[in-house]
């Protein structure tokens, strides 16, 4: 693609004024106002003329040549005295002008920017801003549902999402047999996979998950074997016992499976579907594939009693950003991505949120 | 954020039909015409109302239920007879639509859609556009700059590289210390940081980049190193031979270094630069540091003798799509991502341009 | 952990002369047999006494200074004439002693080395050996099984993979109703998810591959799809015409399905089962779930008629490390890692697989 | 590879009784003490005899067949009453031998084992020890080094990073360019790269760290400019205030730099050097550049008064196993790898360092 040089005889340039020049005030150092450049084709206003600088470069300066030429210059490049161009505005009004539409298009809106990808490991995380939103959450009675892959049981923030159901903040919880399997091994065992919480792999530990198994299916199902004392800690028995709805679906790399897990498809995205259409908010964790079946099911908003649509608050943690993409690219747009392992998102997750509940508390009514 | 429903008494729906259903023809098939629903609040004209369906999802179907509510459908609950509501218009104008310009915004253009994500693994490459690119900046005599780093050596696409370089492919190439080292090794030992092209690790293996690094300083630069016969062949023995302009920038990583690395970085910098303000192609691959490095340098168009511009074609090659996404972050927003390893890119890229030189020199004039 | 020295008064250190310091031939020039150090603990025999060098660092050089203690000296620090320590035996033979074992363990084979892992990116892939693998499991009426997710499809590797199946080198072809659905859509529409050949999302594209799962659910079957000409290449064609068999798992995430999708679990294992035990050879590309799948069913080896065993040749490919791993984790450990894309992957193996059958056609008898 | 059965006429097997079989207690439930399957060559006595069950595979049992043939059984097809294998023992003592040493060779140390990668995103991470590590350091005099990417900033982990350095867990800090820059951006402007600490891009943000560079250039240096109140808070605010010395090395990307910044290799790494060899513990954080650099001078272990050593203590944190894996190819063996996002790693680690200390306080002399 070619594009024509903008055209300077158009209205909005008509009260552009040179660009203004100003003596650097020592070697390598810029005046305070000095314009920084972008990547883009830029012209600058010198004798009401509108020249492109030479050798153009992001994250430099415009100095004058005494011939009229402008140049990018680096910062470390520039004397004492050199002109260097001046202002902040890129739209021509100083004299600079960037032109920038055809380049960037809307996606920019129209202006150069740094850190404008969707998912970036290098993006902060607000865990405040989602602390209060579970908060706000649970008091006005909504149904967040949390849906995790195994990772957050192997990686041993079991503890954490325990407290999360116990505490009322599981509206309901998706997953699959491999959460319920190795959440139960981690009950009776201490082992996920047979590796210990210290990240071992024991002798003898590779059956460890099937014994597991072996003794829920003895046990008739996940409640008997909560109830029978065979499972007394974690995530299974924290449903069991707090009376959060939980769905376990199949796959083909299922071990066993753990009685109730749903092995037919169709009925299991049925019963998932049983907690999507209720759902005020999303949590997916560690899982492309529960992820991306949830975000199948789930609208991207709620409607209130009013009729009234918000966004339905979908957060989405993973190791990498390509199951965020990945999420996106299947539709679920709204997903907000974070970049992090689970074990950490838990336990900051937890952290914050006990925090604002002791700053609710305080507070005065 | 809350979102009030669309005005329906606005002109734009003033011709809006009723939504058309048809009965499905079958169990679980619906009729061909079908409207595939989105994750997004849709309004269905039904009696000249507009209502919300019950039970939103994507990639579903619209039932219209004997007291005329809609709800929302999968293929597979769909009963032979259900009336189904049939059109692909989401603007209203066949009775449905969807609201999408408040959830969306303009990065999506107002529409729904999957795959919109701008680096992915998932997308396909487009070898054939790629090597005409090459082959056309080669025949206007264009400047293309190569930026490598030493993936590219250790995972054996010296000799792809090599090609290029002998054809007249490469303008410049701009690469850190590791990659003429471990190039040199290869040629000298047929080893990269002591492993064989097998991938193996070898016995004593540690030191021979070292040797290699030896070997060139004794002979007091790679030109009197590929000279002598020391480096017969691979990427440094092909610039020096074809008198490819090279740069070979330090870090704080490296070994030796090779004579001729440039230790300091402003010089570093400088003569990059001096390629940059040339380049009228820039490729980059399994580089993070010399590929934002160089992104920062690289204005993101080429400028034509009549003044018009255009974008100066940048591809990124990376096994991840985090390096492409930063270099993005970065500015270097023209960037084209390719998610492989560098081996296959090399080896296919070239290919491509085998098949289309081929096919130029058969074609009639 | 702390280790103490070394009992240099041991049997295996009796004959151990002192080390061989010659003296540099330049300024930044090492003697052309100088010891290259390690990070590990080194001790170096002077005068009969075994001393540990100061500022131990790798990829550096011993210096004897005039006081009879030994300095590692980078490269680039080293004057005409320093003596320097020459030889390139770690095990005292030569008068200096790398003490390894207890640092490494047996994972290094107690030897100092780069490149060790057993999956990178940076590993060479050796696409003739894997060619002449399949050739040679065609001749022999071996059983490969391919195990394929939709990024195959989606990066449009559909006519690579087309062709290894009409050629005889597919024994059976795992995967799951995305694989079906997305292939069956770019024969009717052209598109994958409604994204073109191109990488370009379509408008109105998100609801195409609902019409091709509808099609074909009209049509009753892949296989009657295919005979009236709905499905006219691609894949699931190429299964159906040359009646290579074929199982389509299903799962949570999938739409339709398709028919003839397993979508109880038990039995879709049980279907892949019917496969497992009969393979050869497994190539798993682009999938965790599946690959992970087969992984639980497939024995590491496959045992002849003689009762003698030989490992299964398993080859993984993913464009990330973690996959890879991830399966070798769950126990199979006798996968061999390709990190690289899909479509370059297919492309190059076809290529490879081509040029060894023009090869040995060629071959005298 | 072919190998040969095991032979079972070897003493090691002279005491080998027959493997014992259970009645299954019920339908898809095994016998408590269970054999579970591996993927490995297996030989199961029968009466004397040394048979191998057919259709292998791993997570299932072994079924006696009543003609004598052991069958391998997944637990789901299991049937009440079915004699079901028992025993833990791979070795032939209770009747079932696994013929691993062939396949597994020493990496697995000879026994079939799940999760025995070396660094993944699914391995618990152990704050606590970590935290335990610190504080001793800091008892004891150590001097731990940092080594920091600018993600570290990005990510906001710069009050957590500040808090390291106030409290004398800091022996030095090494770094880039880029961490100085965007600190000090944060500190004058609240952005980095133009971003705010919402993750947002600002108008106008893409010169901020130029302004920021142009501040400390102009007064001459970082202490200068934390003495004159113009950079007020950070990491290196910290590192001046509390005389922590710092290394901030230069490279091809840096824009400025930022006075003080190493901007010729060799003395920067003569800089590094000054403190790694000094360094008893090593924290290296979201970069792969800074961390291959210093793992390159780090020894693997540190030296006591004694002559005894020990192991030099490597954190590696980085969001992808890559780079932890890349840095043990380039031979830092002993890194530990943590694969999280920088700024959760910080979080965490000073919540631990804060519980043990104040757990320390409270506990009796």
């Amino acid at each position: 693609m070619s594009f024509a040089p903008p055209d300077f005889s158009a209205a909005r340039f008509a009260k552009s004024p040179d660009a203004k020049f100003i003596p650097a005030p020592a070697d390598g150092v810029l005046p305070e106002k000095f314009f920084s450049t972008t990547n883009l084709p830029t012209y600058v206003r010198v004798k009401g003329q509108w020249r492109m600088p030479r050798e153009p470069r992001m994250d430099a300066s415009l100095v004058l040549a005494s011939d009229g030429e402008v140049w990018v210059r680096e910062m470390r490049r520039i004397k004492k005295g050199d002109p260097v161009a001046v202002g902040y505005a890129e739209d021509g009004s100083e004299g600079i002008f960037v032109h920038s539409e055809a380049f960037l298009g809307e996606a920019a809106e129209g202006e150069f920017k740094f850190m404008t990808s969707e998912v970036s490991r290098e993006k902060p995380i607000d865990y405040a801003q989602m602390a209060r939103l579970l908060i706000d959450e649970r008091a006005r009675g909504g149904y967040p549902i949390w849906v995790c892959g195994p990772a957050l049981v192997h990686s041993r923030a079991r503890a954490d999402m325990t407290w999360f159901i116990a505490n009322g903040f599981v509206g309901a919880l998706l997953a699959g047999n491999a959460v319920g399997v190795h959440d139960i091994e981690a009950s009776i065992f201490s082992t996920t996979l047979g590796m210990t919480s210290g990240g071992e792999a024991t002798s003898g530990g590779h059956g460890l998950h099937m014994r597991a198994i072996n003794q829920v299916r003895a046990a008739g199902s996940i409640e008997a074997a909560v109830a029978k004392g065979i499972v007394k800690d974690g995530i299974m028995h924290a449903c069991v016992t707090h009376k959060v709805p939980y769905v376990l679906c199949g796959s083909i790399r299922d071990d066993g499976p753990l009685p109730g897990v749903y092995t037919e498809m169709a009925a299991a995205q049925d019963a998932m579907k049983a907690h999507t259409v209720k759902a005020t908010m999303a949590i997916l964790i560690a899982t492309a594939l529960h992820a991306i079946a949830t975000g199948n099911m789930l609208p991207a908003f709620v409607t209130g009693k009013d009729g009234s649509v918000r966004e339905l608050p979908t957060i989405c943690v993973d190791s990498s950003e390509f199951v965020v993409s990945k999420l996106k690219d299947r539709g679920t747009h709204q997903a907000f991505g974070v970049v992090t392992n689970a074990q950490d998102f838990m336990h900051i997750l937890r952290l914050y949120v006990e925090r604002e509940l002791d700053a609710r508390k305080g507070a005065p009514k």
